[in-house]
């Protein structure tokens, strides 16, 4: 194997399959990088147990300057050794060519390094996933849906289920629910072209973080298709694939609630303000809990750690409707909460000092809950 | 105790002092700040066991927007907590006031904090030095002095001494020097006005690099005044003092070579590149060493890790003279002196194989200098 290409063209690809590569794996030949140069061009893949990225680099592509001097491949490792080497090499372009079965210089003006590779034929084959029944979602929704239910997965391996994103999709709708079961978001939209289509799957929280991190917001559209066990995004040159979790997503439909005693309209900015003041106090001390207080048409934060202090936060509210109300929780999930919501008014919704409450957003109420377990407290 | 003062002003200033303020301190009052409301203005100080850092906000200064209701003084803790709480609050200005003997409202506007202090009769003093003796400094000298020698600096505490750097005054001019016994920076600049005054002292490395984040690039001049175990480095509205480290430093002078037999000019950026390259392989594999040789006109800087590969970088030079060399060293040390030279052209000069070698300026060759003792290695 023999090619040259220019070396931020390179690197820019390298960069997104590195994002599946874990250093630490267990298998050794997945520290590193597989390369296969073929006559159209050159595919880079990266891969851990979760995760695999595919990429090509196109010798049609003009910026790209590759030229395939012999077809072959290689597995360079570990991975960040090799983006290292070509991120400091002096020259805009630089020659990959595997010399004695694995031995493999790279070398760039003044510049020469010989490593050891490892046979690319040892690499895991990646699944086979069927795109027939494809479908495709626009690129900025998909990372929004992510970000709004990804801060409720679990990071405990107790109950591995929770640690995944509970994806269905039926009569066109797709919904997104994830729950640690201290709190849990869920999220709906239509999705055109889904109508026929009927799935069910679990897909981890890591997977889906590392691809929004792959997919950059100048991409219109990405292609989905799933099979059993694998989920496949697709965009123009870059496969991302993810295994799914095994076994079944708990029924989180009956615990979102359906009346409220209590509810408030404010700004989620004005609201997180005074949640992450608080949180500072409830840091600092012994437990990590707030206290907020519907009363007298007004909205309180308060804390108190005996230890620290005191802190007392006055809400502007919109609107105060229902009874007088009085819950404790942990403020980092109300903040996280808050946070994917972004500057636009929210409506709180209350029914007990040990029920859980919902936020959603004032307008679109149906399309985006996010649900907190309050805390008892003997105060 | 109370004062109202805009937010942003004093945040700077507390910026500042919370450089002095570990966390970690053994001595509970420490990780907290001093407040001092005095008629003229506010006194804010930080210290650890090394650096002590004290600095006002003026009344007169019409950015404070400082305003003190009522005189006195309080220390607030952790320092890391009170400036969080500081940063997020909702409005411009914000008001503190020691309400109970310790206990202290920090309020802006909805915003209200009640926390515990700690009586400032309690906070250590800062030692009293006599600034009749002082000299001046400019700012940007004195960072670039630090930046060249605290690389050398040791980091460990087998041989406390060596953690400092040595500074001597002497016939109006000044000479830093650190070194770990595996490398040596000194840097030698005279100094106006300092030609009737004669030191010989130790400061921690650590005290310097935390004097040169706080010093703005915006200073001009910076006072320096010493006395027996404290250094002061004095601006307008801050003081800064550290400790200063007991015991003899080791003569240094006749580790540095005054003869060569080898030298080679060539500009510090190219070679830093090339050792750069060359430590992603040393890095990679189990010894940590590269290879520079001067051979046939021409300098190559090589590694060889069997495990992981090997490196050749050719290097472009300016000139070389005298006999061929091959000289191994750490690279990290060439890397970190190279780092001090900026964008010039520099002269390696080279002894032998097992001799220490020394980098100067090609311009003012007597004003700086490092040097690095080479590894022996068995090939």
């Amino acid at each position: 194997m023999k090619f040259t290409v220019n070396r931020s063209a390179f690197l820019k690809k390298l960069k997104d399959v590195q994002l599946a590569v874990s250093s630490r794996s267990t298998i050794p030949i997945l520290t590193g990088i597989k390369l296969i140069a073929s006559e159209d061009g050159l595919q880079l893949t990266g891969s851990n147990s979760d995760i695999s990225i595919e990429t090509f680099v196109r010798k049609s592509d003009e910026q790209s300057g590759l030229t395939i001097e012999e077809e072959g491949q290689i597995v360079l490792q570990p991975a960040r050794f090799f983006s290292d080497i070509v991120n400091k090499l002096p020259d805009e372009t630089f020659t990959v060519e595997v010399k004695d079965r694995v031995q493999t210089a790279i070398t760039s003006a003044s510049s020469s390094f010989i490593i050891n590779g490892l046979d690319a034929a040892n690499y895991p084959h990646l699944p086979e996933i069927d795109t027939t029944q494809s479908f495709t979602l626009p690129v900025n929704l998909l990372k929004k849906i992510i970000k709004q239910t990804v801060i409720a997965v679990s990071t405990h391996e107790s109950r591995p289920i929770l640690t995944g994103i509970h994806l269905t999709i039926n009569d066109g709708k797709l919904k997104a629910v994830a729950t640690d079961s201290h709190r849990l978001s869920q999220r709906v939209i239509p999705v055109e072209g889904t109508e026929s289509l009927s799935y069910n799957l679990v897909i981890p929280g890591k997977s889906l973080q590392e691809l929004t991190r792959l997919l950059d917001d100048s991409l219109d559209e990405i292609e989905v298709a799933i099979a059993e066990n694998q989920i496949l995004f697709k965009t123009e040159d870059t496969l991302f694939y993810s295994r799914l979790l095994e076994g079944n997503y708990p029924d989180t439909d009956r615990l979102i609630p359906d009346s409220s005693a209590t509810e408030v309209t404010l700004e989620a900015q004005i609201l997180l303000g005074a949640v992450e003041r608080a949180s500072l106090l409830s840091h600092e001390g012994k437990n990590n809990v707030v206290k907020l207080s519907v009363k007298d048409d007004t909205v309180e934060i308060t804390g108190n750690s005996p230890e620290v202090g005191r802190v007392n936060e006055q809400v502007t509210t919109q609107s105060i409707s229902g009874e007088e109300m009085e819950i404790s929780f942990n403020p980092d999930y109300l903040k996280a909460a808050l946070t994917t919501f972004g500057p636009v008014d929210i409506t709180l919704k209350l029914i007990s000092t040990l029920r859980p409450f919902v936020l959603v957003p004032s307008e679109d109420k149906n399309e985006f809950i996010q649900l907190i377990t309050p805390i008892r407290t003997s105060t």
